[in-house]
């Protein structure tokens, strides 16, 4: 397993814990001056003029799971990655990478989903290069294991980690960086934390009503309100909220902590039926033995 | 029916044949000045520093029809409009707008659909002020009809109207304004014109592969290569294009117009199930009954 970790030199004075750096932007070598080169990368590159998001939503519908594709569309690599693939839509995603000229570095989850099978593992065999990511409270094997604070870079762009357990004991949600030269408003890859008007089960995958209600209020609901929100999935046609809409409107997270707890233990939701193929399978990428052949 | 006609002034020297502006932000008034004070209240709302567009894009699973809703956050009364609203989600998209504290004044159609029932009728027996926008080529009743050319005023923002026949006789495609006070890049809303890599069918409603294949050519594909396209459906879970992706590779469109005219007669596709259903109400926004009763 790959872990990556280095200083980040820039201008800026954000807070964080590591960064994470695609080793395609790095060249190919693997010198001792490792963590040197990397300061050098991305503080030479840390110019807010010609920073450029490209970014597209994408759902698949038995599942009604988003997978959203982030790139740094202005550096010359347009380093990629997508949050939360699903392995039956892999090859539509591959083929939206190709189509636009980008360079997929990351395929990053924001927890070990119980309703749908990973698309990590596959991409992964399609593209050896490409890195899983998911949280190491998730406890699942990938190639880079983050926690809270650490950062994942793109080209000159980043996604921030926050711990935001509660669905399952290692969700997290990714938010786009702090800062002129990152997208303006944020973007906030909640997973099942934060559904638009709606939030994740709790009672699986150490779970908790009390951890859900804490993760959203000091880690979501903390962020400014025109922040979007862009879960994992939808069930109504629903392609994105903000936070602001969230802390007014949410039929749930606006309760207060008691009756939120309340509501989540009445939910009285059937056993979730892919939870015995997927979980397993997601633990390891989605595939079984794609570790072993492709890392 | 309705019909506003005025001339638009303005600093730009943008082509246009007619502006429609929303009643409610023209008062309740209707004096012989009407031209006048629409002149004075689309001149004093130029203003690029205030312009601001709020937008959502919504999806239908069962036609797989996407609906969208644009505003001008910026403006006090927040005018709003819906594209391509869809009648069993009508109940959602209204508390949408209710939710983000919009004002909805047009209720608009790309074309007479024929794989769903149109939501503008029901939205029209909700909210009586909403004013229903069909082309006058597609031979439908709507309170205004629309024309190439014709430009559809929400606060500062406006919609442009390309005629994109071929998938029908009277299909648009709406194009957000040209300028810098507009949302940059521009946004297409294609109907069935412009599919992502695919377009509709020209086998029904008038239809014709050869006015499609001229439609696109002259009237989307002109457009700045970085235009978003937004189609009223997609099948795959993507949700966005350019115009530049799809003159690139779109399947369809990208061959020369013989081999394109050869394609779109030999797709073998099955009768549309719901067209029988679907075509007649949709002539008359959705509800036989609703224009007599709401215009």
């Amino acid at each position: 397993m790959l872990r990556l970790r280095c200083l980040w030199l820039s201008s800026s004075s954000l807070p964080f814990k590591h960064q994470f750096l695609p080793s395609p932007i790095l060249s190919s070598s693997s010198s001792s001056s490792f963590k040197s080169k990397m300061e050098a990368v991305s503080y030479s590159t840390q110019s807010s003029s010609s920073k450029k998001l490209l970014f597209r939503q994408l759902f698949e519908k038995e599942s009604s799971t988003y997978t959203y594709l982030l790139a740094d569309a202005s550096h010359p690599d347009k380093p990629a990655l997508l949050v939360d693939p699903v392995d039956r839509t892999v090859d539509r995603d591959l083929s939206l990478v190709k189509d636009l000229g980008l360079k997929l570095v990351y395929a990053i989850n924001t927890h070990v989903h119980a309703d749908h099978v990973t698309g990590s593992g596959l991409i992964k065999t399609k593209l050896p290069g490409v890195k899983s990511i998911i949280s190491k409270a998730s406890k699942a094997s990938a190639d880079i294991l983050v926690e809270a604070g650490d950062k994942i870079q793109f080209g000159d762009l980043y996604l921030e980690v926050r711990a935001t357990p509660g669905h399952t004991v290692g969700c997290v949600t990714y938010v786009t960086g702090d800062g002129p030269d990152q997208p303006q408003p944020r973007m906030a890859f909640t997973g099942d934390a934060v559904l638009i008007r709606g939030c994740g089960r709790t009672d699986f995958q150490g779970g908790s009503s009390q951890q859900l209600y804490e993760s959203v209020h000091s880690q979501i609901f903390t962020l400014p309100e025109d922040t979007f929100i862009y879960p994992a999935h939808d069930y109504k046609g629903f392609t994105v909220s903000t936070v602001g809409e969230e802390m007014l409107y949410n039929p749930r997270l606006t309760k207060d902590e008691e009756t939120f707890k309340s509501i989540m233990e009445n939910l009285k939701l059937s056993y979730p039926k892919m939870i015995d193929v997927a979980v397993p399978a997601n633990m390891v990428c989605g595939l079984q033995d794609v570790e072993s052949k492709a890392v």
